[in-house]
């Protein structure tokens, strides 16, 4: 019987499964779509998923989080705050009929799906970076995660403050004393009074203010895990000429204290988008699962 | 034969070499203290020394820095940056008469150190933070440095300003723009007009002012890396009631994010000081040659 693994992506608003060979767990052979309901009837929809094959010997879960990973936490294996009615505590194993599994946070899933075949292929050591809803993180050392027991939380970074912003901030633990409060989705929206896709005649003070952010961002994550290439997504992310200002407050950011031959210094090559939209997480789902299966 | 192995820590003053037991690397066989003077005649002595200990089959090195450990970047095996004269890409590897080796930085030896036998022995993932001359950190993943490739540089992190504070800051790259520029030994003694040992009146607000500043850097060491203790020392901690103030405000600065269990909750075992002073380096440098020889 052919070995079989599957990954799980599991997002606010959709779960996404899917089932592959171990040895070709690029090449999808079934998938599903569930809307992320009460976790009892998305579980239910999921086993029911799986049942269908026979075979299958772990599971890979990237999940929305914040997500304990750590076996030695009496919260290991579920989503730990989160206002979605019912996911708070839900034990992500009941997803996966108790299959041996592996989880990791959305967005390091993400980081290894890039990574797998996507725009940080090949790259030794990388991190994703989403901004979207909230500010995520997820680093890879040498292509893994560089813990097996926690997640980045960097989203709640203190951050310089731009000098003409006052915006109060929109997280709930800081206010506007972090990039998650100061630059994610809804702060944009709240600031400038619209959604990030109608900011018409504010799009360049927007721009310009969500970059000095973010190139504070992308700085901490090269300091903290020196990778080599940044991949940057999310739905704000998708403001017309954002990742190029970003890319430009970067490197004023970081100013070269990395010295001349830092990749940091490139940042068309260095801080990319995705390369796989929003199908990088449940394809390093599938990588994840593959690499601890075999 | 004994196998033996030898752990050096180059510091900007005084360099450290000891020999030890691969199956014992806490008990010192021998050691010797050298000036940091030209690379060539540390070298000599240094060689010289490790010549009357027959059977040393791995050196761990822990260099001030920045040092390049990349095995693919042409500097490796280097310090990258330093005033230090004949220091800047001098190869380590002739300190040890070209004996295998594995470097890290000094601050990464200090961590590797404290969870030796230190104030975070028995700690699975930890940091160590030295706030000196310059802002160090190390971070340790499963007792192992979190990248076998390259280092920390989280001394250029932003900080949100105090708000009482318009000092223009030291580092020679972000001035008042990094945690460097604007907390290590050499801004305190800036900003205040006076030796970090003699702040006298000043005393108060100066501890104040820091742990602004310290406190975020507490914060993103533990979103970044997530370890369940943090030692920090170096010669500005000696700060009366600095260590106090910092704790507190590590805890005002991450404000539950990370949920009411989370260690950081508990800063008087979260955030320590050193458990072997200024002994953690070559400490750690002898641990980390005998994980390598093994």
């Amino acid at each position: 019987m052919t070995q079989l693994i599957a990954g799980v992506e599991t997002g606010g608003t959709k779960i996404v499964a899917a089932v592959a060979r171990v040895d070709d767990p690029g090449r999808i052979i079934d998938e599903i779509e569930i809307p992320t309901t009460a976790p009892e009837e998305v579980g239910a929809r999921l086993r029911a998923f799986l049942e269908r094959h026979e075979g299958i010997t772990h599971a890979g879960i990237a999940a929305f989080g914040p997500v304990d990973i750590d076996p030695n936490s009496p919260g290991f294996g579920s989503v730990t705050a989160t206002p979605k009615p019912g996911w708070a505590g839900a034990p992500l194993a009941d997803l996966v009929g108790g299959r041996p599994h592996t989880i990791v946070s959305d967005v390091t899933g993400a980081a290894l799906g890039e990574h797998a075949l996507g725009a940080s292929s090949g790259i030794l050591d990388s991190a994703y970076i989403t901004i979207g809803t909230g500010v995520g993180v997820g680093a890879l050392i040498g292509g893994r995660p560089f813990s097996d027991t926690a997640h980045p939380e960097l989203g709640h970074i203190a951050m310089r403050r731009h000098p003409d912003d006052d915006f109060a901030g929109v997280c709930p633990f800081h206010g506007g004393d972090c990039v998650e409060g100061l630059a994610a989705g809804p702060a944009i929206a709240k600031r400038w009074g619209r959604p990030t896709r109608e900011l018409g005649d504010l799009l360049e003070r927007a721009v310009e203010t969500e970059a000095h952010y973010l190139g504070q961002l992308i700085a901490t994550v090269t300091y903290a895990y020196r990778p080599q290439r940044i991949v940057i997504g999310g739905g704000a992310m998708k403001i017309p000429g954002l990742l190029d200002a970003v890319r430009e407050a970067s490197v004023r950011e970081i100013r070269g204290a990395l010295g001349a031959e830092h990749p940091s210094n490139h940042p068309d090559t260095y801080l990319v988008p995705p390369g796989l939209g929003d199908r990088a997480g449940v394809i390093g789902a599938l990588h994840l699962a593959a690499a601890r299966a075999a």
